[in-house]
């Protein structure tokens, strides 16, 4: 049965650390910011309820959520006196980030928030200020968003904090990250698997985590799992998972104190414990690192009823507590009489500033951990070290003849990147990353592993436990990895089949989101781009067929703002190489490149290559017979696959039809294609028109869904004659040809639609049409019986008119 | 330490079972099996290896998994056994489907593959077929793809198996879903959290999962985390999700039959007595339930090493275990020996036909896992009683005057749904059913809960050990419910946050995909459709802010297969209405309908809210007065906040500018826009011209990303006239008036732009414009001090010219 959170502490640990004095204070403190929290979400005047309080002292529309301010509050408060005990380097990361009245109440006291926000000052004024703003127009956010000093996770869509916490301490040796864990983001997929990540932390070259799951007992409206299974299931279950759980349970101030004071310090010295043994000995090993199980009421230090309903301890406590306070004369005396039973008095004297013993309790400098560097992660980043992209160049003498693997070659480059950036770049992956035929990286840095090893690893397993790739089958756990290694001050990029992306869609999306609402926020430095390869795509799935079929998370990035996404489809391998430098160059951006992982035709030299990706898209004249003259048609095409298609097509035309000038188009950068005013990226309509006209038909074969472009361009002069193709979501175990025909994107059915959208081209082109039917038939009838393309296809080479 | 997966079977239960007759007949089936997942791994001819084995007997291209087959084979047949000896209703969820050729193995084992697929005979000539289909142009995907007898779980995507086997069983009281969980799938999120289904499982109404959780060892190229931890830890992780784990583990033939036929018997007697248990007492409780770890070798019966390499019991059998077999002699040989060792001349004699004695181990009819019904569901739907909507109506008697909860109303309709349907429908959200407003529901059916019940649920709770709704936080685990529940021959509906509905993009779209294929499957019979209702929307996240913004689901599902997927965006209550009332009895689609909760004007009075909806879009008179002549403007929207402002931008436009002929359009079926060719629901370009005309502006208010609208439309005549509004991410904690100023789509920002696009309209409209941008910065900077909206803004109604 579960154990009720009211009642005097139960805890697994049972010493008693703290003198009367210092319960008396933290406790004062923590009273603090519990009052703090109450006027964040009610007050815009009379913060220190100097006045009887009144109607027009509070906000007009009360927001915010007070349910689990009171756990995190406590957590942070106690982490504290450890951090001056043992000089801890240490950040805060607030899993159920709605509960933000408790982070942002902790970094006022501890005088940061009014270090950064001068106007926020620790006075009366500074207070009404601090209040106000909160949920308010103008103000800032009701979760630990980016304007909140020391978080670098804000907690609005719930899963994420734990394997970002593990994202901050790899390669962090001495940080702590102390992780609140909500019991409703613990029932979420991304969570549940996250707590399996100490099988890749190494205790010698990483921090730790310290997670405190927070068993509120309730989330919106509902109880928790977590909360109301019994203890014996509880405990086994983390110690499933790989951790030791303590427990601190109950209500009751004073025995509470004593017991998340002595628990937290025993987790400390186990953590530091373990590493010192792993350090000491050069000896890596997987220990089962500590955690805690918080039980406290939901709502905690608020009345447990109101009107009959329970509120401290039930999902009533959630969101703002007296709901009614604006309305109703009871209980905005009740609310009163609660704020009043805090004594601000007593807590901020006359002047509003917190009393210099409460002071004393916050740790200070840098070690407070809304002031740590760790969480505005761009300050510490240091430059990669990246070698010359160009001497990875794929020798390309003649275009479109070479056949190599772009993949394969890029991986050589981003191998001696690993190299030279041992302790600030890690390679991220769902078990894919040998498949995406990127192996070669394990040169320089093998797949950390701290499982048990068989015997067989040593064939070719490439685990290590100091490794720099990062490999689990969970899209979430790889993401959220890598953008707390991110946000923390390093680099890194993540590789993932095409199709399975869209798993993580909305971590993605809040990530942009993160970025975006950074760029308003002054004193944060920018962080290194989170890259994202996406390769085993949709037009190479003869072997898993229709569900690994699907381009469109494209779709998803397009939709976020310009100031932060980019997205390349580099045509081949020098392209690659030169577009993938460029992204581990940048910062603040998510940057989506799309390549084919099989080995490929290759077009141009590196010289071409850098020229070509500078400009985002261009004419290939070496494809183009439209030369000092209007085309007739033009070829476009966006994607490696694509291009080899809309190429072919191109040859077959100018072979059956020598007379007509065409243009050949490539685009690598697809925000090219929107005008300049939405896109930092984007061409003028000038530009666009010399390359694609405005009056001629533009067959544009491309990657992904053939919408998005229409999307992009549909301001465009000249947008009624681009005839997209592209991926329609029509798909089997086809061979590549058939899966292009099956999407109208293969060269036949490109160069049918080329000569139909010309009309006047008369009777050879319609023996021409007539041809091309014919082949393509031909070529899908040999797939038909023979379960691959034809041979001729598949070793079609450019001819060089 | 971890265990090794080779040796004789240690297992948790020690019975033997078995007749050494019996083992040695299961063994042979068994091996028949395998011999028919490598047959069609490899074999388009001589498929019972009559002749010697020739490159020419080979597919061109080998494609599958193999991995996986013996494991998932070995649970297959073991558990025939017992369908066989106790009468099961039993179902096979594959969670590696990527290892099909096991069930399709079993399938044709048990003559269910022939009888659906008459070509694929229990012959040579059947067999031959049989196998060349597999994974080869115009045959069958490599998954358990919907062309699978018995299969409604395709694994392409992982994670899901637990969550779709559970979503069988809910009302299926006397079905047991053997579920095998692959160990790679279980690093996912989505599976890791689905363990904790249990609890939302009740023994008296509900059947019962049996999971096996196949400790295989390997992914593609990794070790598995739960093959490489310790026992203990292993055991505690299933203990603590509140499973009673047995283990079965090792790869010694004989001993392995026995121990899996006494374990699964075990766990089949441990089901049915707890079932037995609550049913004959009435109370329902929540038992440890029975669950496997089996422990064998990847690719195991398969050779231990090739050329040096592990193969058996290592991470390189995990797709075509003999890749080089084409062009390699020595591994053709290596192959023809291998599938020699099975003797498929003793298991399949002359005639290829499965010896009549290995014949009797499978079940019979529709006992045979492969026949059973639940797996095609659509046999078994039973029509869903809905009530008359009609009754349900908001009485409208003016448009835009009525203010009501469309949400609430709609609420009691489904409360009357759930009422009727007691044993075929349920509702699932992430613990938000009541946050948008449809705890009416709750009245005919409680929240299903199988936790420990505190006193404070008593206060408004709404637990029951019987339920209809289903909460949990975790959209994974919700969206897998619904699917399996559906896919099973039941109706059911989801109700999520708009923006957090992106976390499941991938499995609806895998859902998706898995409709549009079950239209090619002839045998396949309809399922209900699975209704999404979004809600919490965009426009009115006050509350919570920037990360509660995002309506771009629209752009997944609008990329999805026109057969399949349907967008509806009621403007009001009745609309809302109609649509559910649509959807609900709709089959094999995905209904997504975006309605917001809060309370807002009504329009439409029943009857006309069923024409309007019957029609998909239309023009709205009452709010026109163009009437009999063409308009100078068209002021169009769709959803009903964007409804709302547009109708207000109108009033504006109507009251300043009385000469100005304006016509009012409102979209509710999205789909309409898109030409006819490419959606059913689509317009022809008549309709659409005589709705929005080709020449004249129009303001199109957009609920989600504006470019989605320009992507339905770019082919219609006057798309360069178009001006479409919507969410364009910029967004914070911003009164609802102040977030669509940012976003341009408030009254007065598209009152300006209409002003804008008519230019001749000379200095009476410059005059307005001026009014309108000031009444717009007034607006702001009320809100921007007070908090909220100014009154004349929230209190708007029409003003019935």
């Amino acid at each position: 049965m579960s154990i009720s959170p009211f009642g005097p502490a139960r805890a697994s640990v049972t010493e008693m650390p703290l003198s009367k004095d210092e319960i008396e204070k933290t406790h004062k403190y923590f009273q603090a910011s519990m009052y703090l929290c109450l006027g964040m979400i009610y007050l815009k005047d009379n913060p220190l309820l100097k006045e009887p309080l009144k109607v027009q002292h509070l906000k007009a529309r009360l927001l915010g959520h007070w349910g689990s301010d009171a756990g995190q509050s406590f957590t942070y408060i106690h982490f504290n006196r450890l951090i001056k005990k043992y000089d801890i380097d240490a950040i805060f990361v607030s899993g159920p980030g709605h509960g933000a009245p408790a982070v942002l109440a902790n970094s006022y006291l501890e005088g940061v928030y009014s270090e950064v926000y001068p106007s926020m000052s620790e006075d009366e004024e500074g207070m009404r200020r601090f209040f106000k703003q909160f949920s308010f127009p103008g103000g800032i956010g009701s979760h630990a968003t980016p304007e909140t000093p020391g978080s670098l996770h804000e907690g609005g869509e719930l899963g994420y904090s734990i394997s970002h916490a593990f994202g901050t301490v790899f390669d962090h040796p001495d940080l702590i990250t102390l992780t609140m864990v909500g019991d409703g983001e613990a029932e979420t997929g991304p969570l549940a698997t996250s707590w399996h990540s100490t099988k890749f932390l190494n205790p010698i070259t990483d921090g730790a985590v310290l997670p405190v799951l927070h068993l509120n007992g309730y989330k919106i409206n509902n109880p928790t799992l977590l909360a109301r299974i019994s203890h014996e299931e509880l405990e086994a279950l983390f110690h499933g998972y790989g951790w030791t759980p303590y427990f601190v349970e109950g209500s009751d101030y004073e025995s509470m104190h004593q017991a998340m004071a002595a628990t937290l310090e025993k987790c400390v010295v186990e953590i530091r414990g373990y590493q010192k043994k792993a350090r000491d000995s050069g000896k890596a090993f997987r220990p089962r690192w500590p955690m805690i199980v918080l039980r406290t009421p939901k709502g905690w230090t608020g009345p447990r009823k109101l009107k009959n309903h329970y509120l401290e301890g039930f999902w009533r406590s959630h969101q703002v507590p007296i709901p009614d306070a604006r309305t109703n004369e009871e209980s905005l005396k009740t609310l009163e009489q609660w704020m009043r039973s805090y004594k601000p008095e007593e807590l901020f004297g006359k002047e509003g500033t917190l009393t210099p013993a409460l002071k004393t309790l916050a740790p200070e400098g840098l070690r407070r951990m809304s002031a740590n560097p760790v969480a505005n992660g761009g300050i510490l980043r240091r430059k990669l070290h990246i070698p010359d992209f160009r001497t990875y160049e794929i020798d390309v003498r003649e275009a479109g003849v070479t056949e190599a693997g772009s993949m394969m070659r890029f991986a050589t480059f981003l191998r001696e990147i690993v190299r030279r950036n041992q302790e600030h770049f890690r390679v991220f992956g769902p078990d894919e990353t040998e498949s995406n035929k990127l192996s070669a990286i394990y040169d320089a840095g093998k797949k950390v592993w701290m499982g048990d090893y068989f015997d067989e690893d040593a064939d070719g397993g490439n685990l290590a436990y100091a490794g720099r790739v990062m490999e689990i089958l969970s899209e979430h756990t790889c993401e959220g990895w890598l953008e707390g290694y991110i946000l923390s001050g390093r680099h890194g990029f993540l590789n993932s089949y095409e199709p399975f992306i869209h798993i993580i869609d909305s971590m993605v999306n809040q990530h942009c989101k993160w970025l975006e609402k950074c760029l308003e926020v002054e004193w944060r430095v920018k962080v290194a781009s989170l890259n994202i390869l996406l390769t085993a795509t949709v037009w190479r799935q003869d072997h898993n067929g229709f569900t690994h079929q699907d381009p469109g998370f494209l779709d998803v990035v397009a939709n976020k703002s310009p100031e932060v996404v980019r997205i390349y489809l580099p045509p081949d391998g020098n392209c690659l190489l030169s577009v993938g430098d460029h992204c581990l160059r940048s910062s603040n951006y998510v940057n989506v490149i799309v390549a084919d992982k099989q080995d490929h035709l290759q077009y141009l030299n590196m010289e071409e290559a850098i020229a070509h990706c500078t400009k985002g898209l261009g004419i290939w004249s070496w494809a183009s017979n439209d030369q000092g003259a209007e085309p007739d048609v033009v070829m476009a095409c966006c994607g490696d696959v694509p291009t080899h298609e809309s190429l072919a097509a191109t040859a077959l035309l100018r072979e059956k039809l020598p007379d007509l000038k065409i243009r050949f188009v490539n685009v690598v950068d697809l925000f090219k294609l929107i005008p300049e005013k939405q896109h930092p990226h984007g061409l003028s309509d000038r530009e666009y028109k010399a390359i694609f006209t405005d009056d001629k038909p533009v067959i544009f074969n491309f990657h992904s869904y053939p919408w998005l472009i229409h999307r992009l361009t549909y301001k465009r002069a000249g947008q009624h004659n681009l005839h997209v193709r592209g991926y329609k979501e029509k798909g089997n175990i086809d061979t590549p040809l058939e899966l292009a025909i099956r999407n109208e994107t293969d060269r036949f059915s490109l160069a049918i639609d080329a000569i139909d959208r010309m009309p006047h081209l008369g009777n050879k082109a319609a023996a021409a049409r007539e041809d091309l039917l014919n082949q393509q038939i031909a070529a899908k009838n040999y797939a038909f019986h023979e379960g691959v393309d034809p041979d001729y296809l598949r070793k079609w080479t450019w001819p060089h008119h």
